[in-house]
């Protein structure tokens, strides 16, 4: 049983994090911070918890943080890195969903993010928390960096092409579709169902956040060589989900893809390799930290087509820092998050 | 550990039971039974299940549900009774989610349902599984009626009022909305995403189905004295749940009604009674097997206004069942359906 | 050919109104304003307006709203008793879609509103623009109070049974479901898709807005004798529709409903009273000014029960608002609405 | 005004022809064909088109056909040519909506329809119906094969880089998304809401049928020469909608694009370049026929990434036959169609 903090639980992770952490069971959730919500109960916001959960949300204060031996932020960028120093110094671990520590370049960070970098000692030893590259370090980390949605998607599909040397790393495509969800617990316009239901569109085409994160991911698998990737993200008319269609051109058209993946994710409690010829749909992990993946050629062409689904809010985000979590303290991988996904 | 089979698993009642019941701890899950698709992988239907269970469908075999210790018939009405007689005599255990079982007065049900009954002395031993009227009852029954989804949204909305005789029971008024689901997994027009997103309206206005089962149990509550409903179902642009708007005179203005329904619920693990004032929503419960209720009066008026919400595949459905079989069995009536709903 | 002002264009309202003005054959459009968007072309913020339109928004100002002929008001409650005085006396005619001049009685419309009312004269000669009810008066008026969405669907519903006298207006219920975009284009949590979206909930059951308004327009029909009204708003996901079920008690079974219902509207363009034993969706009139009806009794009981249809944004707002000009103006009643809706 | 026949009136191209065509203002509707449903008043099925026809379903009869100046063809591939070579004969102009007569080569279309053309010479003669290349053909044409969704989305966004040369044409990308009417009006099980909504999935990434179509339009606008072209289409939770996300190399990344758009697309009635930065949405041109476009690259890259959305019922099928109508009988190009696009 580990006293478990978090800050930031206002918004779609924070409830998703809570949803798993108040049936995990070595959890003891001690703190769940907001500044604008001090004093309400977390089930007033979030009714589907009323049953499972007494806390109300506090001001975020380091002293009591540094009472817990485990604290996930689910904050926008640049709050994490104000407060990791201390909670750092004090032993406690850190699994950041936002990006603070995401990015390994803080100059490139500083570009994309708009912000000074205020401890990149803390980027340095920050472990990526990718499971299925990085579990060992994960195991000693102190510090974790959550993955970003679409960039999980994205490189769970590709990493096997990539290590193995199958692809041209030039002209990599990743047309990816996100729920909206995805866009955050956020009083916008855009957000709004007469807004973004019955649409579909593309949004952040010159350049979004989480390029650079998948562009790093790729190229640490390609022996830190560049790859060059053009990544889309869409907006789709569902709450949960995401779908990346990764395009690439096969160096050979003989490797047999399907035993290539099967095989790089055999030992993955999370990544489910589906049958040859397979379209997986995001309702088939809708809620759960579950990665489908299917992998096609068409019409006998070279190029491949790789389709990767998760659930933005779990395997993009909440469940795999649980999973990340799990791993840190020695549980079993799985535990909290042992439930199909809601279908329908 | 019980072994329990599934007869008609292709359904939206049957894959939700299928998802409680792949991790309920104490259930061998031994045979789902399809005519139509004996030999398919129930996964391969159902790609949620995939890592979770590798069972087949099979040809539904008495002999075989012979070896359970429980049966659940996820099927149309008429074939539950079918089987019944057998399973019966056999000893094995039944929860019908059809509606086989439900109405007590077996000429009504012939009336309704279009066919002649098969056992009505099965009909008369039945219990119908409602645990918040029948928790004692339940424990000793060999057979359940598990009851429809609008009779439980609408029947744990008004018994606290009716058991109290504290309205008048003529011109009671059920406006009921569901989600599709309701309407089952069948290739019907009705049912297509672009024919049933993007609007509501009513259906079966002259009569439903539902109707003389909510008459039932509110008049079991009566004292057996006649009870005037109307009864009005909704098509909803949802995937679950259901709302109930219950409408009925107050005999006497003055009663406190919020200490009414939490003093009749304050031991049920599945009702909630939210706090006066609240507004439950269809999603506070959306994969969960809780029943929120919230109880009104408008501008001091002596119309009562109870709302009440369930996910019609769970509380409505399978989740009671599960429920139903917990209590049978002498398990935590919770187990197997201990997670919070999934919000957003 | 006559001069249209809008002031508010930047609402759902403002932009349905605007997507029937462009293409209407009498209406030259003169001016949309916006404090917040001035200089923005209006097509920057709606893009299906491109290709019908160059006009851009500008900071509302009485000279230029005089040069008008007809102003329309598109915004929250408040806004148009401020500016009416004047554009009334300048001889503009006025038609003002937010909620300023709908009731009659100026006490209780503070009560709703929380506003001291400004201009008590123009409330009184205001006209209640139901063309329904009131043709004549609107032929003449120069104001008009273009009625709420849920009034308008819950009115054309019941009004035929309250003006002959046949059914007990005391326990009238109007349960009533609408669209999202009846919140309005407003940037809150509440509306987001993920938090209305796959739900459904009821709001305000304490008390409506347009509680009073629809109570006045029934008394006005009941020779101005109280009526006893339950009146029950939900939000549905969807973009656009209003359904109202409403109930009441008949005072005598062997009146033929139906035939009431047709005569009563037989000559109206724009309400369609289904055939006998229909069930109207919201989908049928979306995009439309049309209301559809259907009159049900229920297993022969003496509960009426009446299905209304409406799209909230045209015949609950923009196209009631547009039917209204062109009485005013003696356009074709059908002027710039000749369109079936779209469906799917 | 001329005469027009309907073969197929059931799906959802059917009833969004009807729709256009009840308030065409040269149009008499002359007959609507459905074997199954005559003698079924065609608002029957489709109530939003109740106030504006009564015209019933009637058996197709190829005599009573030839009295019409032009017949539509909204039915399954294999139906229209069965029927044209009689209709050709007696001189009545043809549009089909469905496939047969889309692809020149009839082995290929043999391929991938899996049927033995019965009129090839039909097909030699019929022009692809897609104005925006070919309206001098169309004025001409008695036969027109009205190009299909997808194929219309993706041409318009790629025809003006490969009619100027401007891009590699080995490695184009269609990645492909659409409303889940594309799929029809048919009872199947992947088309229920229950399915549907809430998940986003590809299919037929092996090999769809537009996948010739579409070659075969860019190798025209290639001079007949090989293009190498991936498509993967994708079912978007919404009704209406398809966006096209087109990847390409350039050859030269100093060319203007924007310009090149604009240039192209300068007379076009239907097609809409949007300003250099835009992402259009699929509800910009929701219930009309526009094309929106938007062109981009990516942080300076040598992709050129098109976005390019239509309505699939309209400018991808009903709208679309409308357009080529217009243009054979020498009708405003835009009758019938001048609303903008239903926002929201």
């Amino acid at each position: 049983m580990i006293n478990v903090g978090l800050v930031g639980g206002t918004g779609y992770t924070g409830v998703e994090l809570l949803r798993i952490l108040v049936q995990h069971p070595q959890v003891n959730l001690k703190v769940v911070t907001s500044r604008g919500e001090d004093g309400t109960p977390v089930s007033d916001m979030f009714p589907n918890l009323r049953p499972f959960t007494n806390i109300t949300f506090s001001v975020p204060d380091v002293k009591t943080l540094c009472e817990c031996d485990l604290v996930f932020f689910a904050t926008p960028h640049g709050v994490a890195m104000e407060m990791a120093p201390e909670l750092v110094k004090a032993g406690v671990k850190i699994i950041d969903l936002g990006a603070d520590f995401r990015i390994k370049d803080v100059v490139e960070w500083s570009k994309w993010y708009g912000l000074e970098h205020t401890c990149p000692d803390i980027v340095e030893q920050a472990v990526y928390g990718l499971p299925e590259v990085n579990r060992e370090a994960i195991k000693q980390a102190q510090v974790i960096a959550n993955p970003g949605c679409y960039p999980t998607a994205a490189q769970l599909g590709l990493l096997p092409l990539i290590e193995q040397g199958l692809i041209e790393v030039e002209g990599i495509i990743a047309d990816c579709k996100s729920g909206v969800s995805g866009a955050g617990r956020q009083a916008k316009i855009g957000g709004l169902l007469c807004e973004a239901s019955e649409s579909f569109s593309a949004y952040g085409v010159p350049g979004h956040r989480h390029l650079p994160e998948i562009k790093q991911g790729l190229q640490n698998a390609n022996n830190n060589n560049e790859v060059g990737l053009t990544f889309v993200p869409h907006l789709t008319p569902m709450i949960r989900g995401i779908h990346a269609t990764l395009y690439a051109k096969l160096k050979d058209t003989s490797v047999d893809l399907q035993k290539v993946f099967e095989e790089r994710y055999a030992n993955e409690p999370f990544v489910d390799v589906l049958p040859a010829g397979s379209h997986p749909a995001t309702r088939n992990v809708k809620g759960s930290n579950f990665n489908q993946i299917a992998v096609h050629r068409q019409q006998g062409g070279d190029t491949v087509i790789i389709l990767s689904v998760i659930d933005n809010l779990v395997k993009g985000a909440a469940g795999q820092a649980v999973q990340n979590m799990n791993i840190m303290f020695g549980f079993d991988e799985r535990a909290g998050m042992t439930q199909p996904a809601m279908l329908p």
